[in-house]
């Protein structure tokens, strides 16, 4: 058991590489990942399960099949599970993601962009 | 389907009232809830599930029976379940909490200051 707070702009600096989640945090069987990105991720779903995305710092866009999302940072969007969804940003943005354990970045895309999943930092 | 983003600060101007979670979000069967607290809370755990704590203004305090937790805004801490918990701020303070849904304020502390559960704005 942690007996530190764990600080998102802190946990930022140990990484700088674009769309690969690193874990922070725990909750259950759920995940607390910080990513930077930067640019068009892939579209992709995941049928299992919601996920959480909180812009930490600037402005992305979830791209919808039938709409965008803009976010900004202090705002959260949760897409629903199935639901096609292509992350972008125009500039390097900071984001937090929640989801459980196990949840691979591009989801049923295969992709050569597909992270190691379960790296903490 | 919601096709909007949620704003943290948007939804703190919704209510001014101190330890009452308000939901504003789901994750599959998880709640995301903003809190306004102020002073002491009760002393209690859940037996059942983790709970995350971050700050989104101010610092407050998760005292613990072995130390406290220091949270400054834009910093998370997740206290295990089962473990003995008692937030504090000294002023008034804005947190948002993610927990199943079904989570009791109070946990397992039987007081006059359980609120409402389920509660959205």
């Amino acid at each position: 058991m942690s007996h530190q707070s764990i600080s998102l702009t802190e946990k930022l600096t140990k990484f700088n590489e674009h769309w690969t989640p690193k874990v922070i945090a725990k909750m259950n069987d759920y995940q607390f990942k910080l990513a930077k990105i930067k640019d068009e991720f892939v579209w992709h779903s995941h049928d299992d399960t919601d996920e959480m995305f909180m812009v930490i710092k600037g402005t992305m866009i979830i791209k919808l099949r039938n709409g965008n999302i803009q976010l900004q940072a202090g705002e959260i969007y949760i897409v629903p599970k199935g639901v096609e969804h292509k992350p972008y940003a125009k500039e390097e943005r900071h984001i937090m993601m929640i989801e459980p354990r196990g949840t691979v970045n591009t989801g049923d895309a295969n992709s050569v962009i597909t992270a190691d999943n379960d790296v903490w930092i």
